[in-house]
């Protein structure tokens, strides 16, 4: 990507939501999408479901009123980022449909979906995190896709398969849903 | 102040929390700065008392469980920004020195305190939300300053005094400790 792209003050700035199973690469990918914005002298937030749980969500569950709670904190800081130019990348499982709308509703046209899709065997093969494990451990109740749901999006604005696609194929499609979307001088 | 600085990945972030009574000028001060600071190609975030309380915060009421946690969520925010390198600047009215303290804490080198200062009956004066109005009417309990204490910070960083000081003169005296503690090139 070519560098020296000066941040501006009215440059677009917009959400970009990225929804899947745990494993699938949410984290992975929108670190390296931020990266890429940042490398190219735009202000970007991550903001990732590991991390808010330790912190901004520390006080919540894994119900489905905290899980809902849990998103609803995250948008509210993904709208006052995106309010004052920061580009977002928000990294949640976000697993229900109804979570998904209330995020489209609440941020509009600046509300981007991407569905990082994988499949569960896969998922559950790479367990970096080592949580499948104790699922089948009986350690973690409520797990999505296990024994809580997970509503895979219809229409999401991008779908990459982190199965079928290597990192650089999924980023660069990400890279070139964010440029067309905010019309960034940005060739992927 | 001059322009054209470039955003840096490697620039250093802090956090300015802004604390005083309502109406003392806090939102007007870190609203300016953040003006000043993206001039420069710097990235900040505001994070705002009230925009918060219709929002990220809108479950919570004013009792001090309520306004501790709406402290604390707000600084988990400001510790994410921070740590990605965007300057946060956060206007809360933190009335409590344990508040601040937990934020000290959390936040450590990165945290410092403004306390935007102006007498009571000024900000009574002023009232430009109507709200000591409406608490002199009985329709709002909990002020505070009024009905709920507030404790003057002992050793901010920076005092800024609003009934005192114009706007230019708090900001310029604003900017200065925010370049200085950041090593930022900008000259007030």
């Amino acid at each position: 990507m070519e560098r020296g792209v000066r941040q501006k003050t009215g440059h677009k700035a917009g959400v970009f939501w990225f929804t899947g199973l745990s494993g699938a690469g949410k984290t992975t990918l929108s670190q390296a999408a931020a990266k890429a914005l940042r490398e190219h002298g735009l202000p970007c937030l991550v903001l990732d479901g590991d991390v808010c749980r330790k912190g901004l969500c520390r006080d919540l569950g894994f119900s489905e009123t905290d899980r809902a709670e849990n998103v609803r904190r995250v948008g509210e800081v993904a709208a006052l980022s995106v309010g004052q130019g920061i580009i977002c990348l928000c990294a949640f499982i976000t697993p229900l449909e109804s979570m998904r709308a209330e995020l489209r509703r609440r941020l509009a046209q600046q509300y981007h979906e991407i569905h990082v899709h994988c499949g569960m065997q896969e998922c559950q093969r790479r367990d970096v995190k080592h949580l499948y494990a104790a699922v089948s451990q009986g350690r973690i109740a409520q797990f999505t896709g296990i024994d809580s749901p997970y509503e895979v999006p219809a229409h999401p604005d991008l779908r990459v398969d982190t199965q079928a696609e290597d990192v650089e194929r999924c980023l660069r499609r990400i890279m070139a849903l964010i440029a067309e979307r905010l019309g960034l001088p940005i060739t992927p």
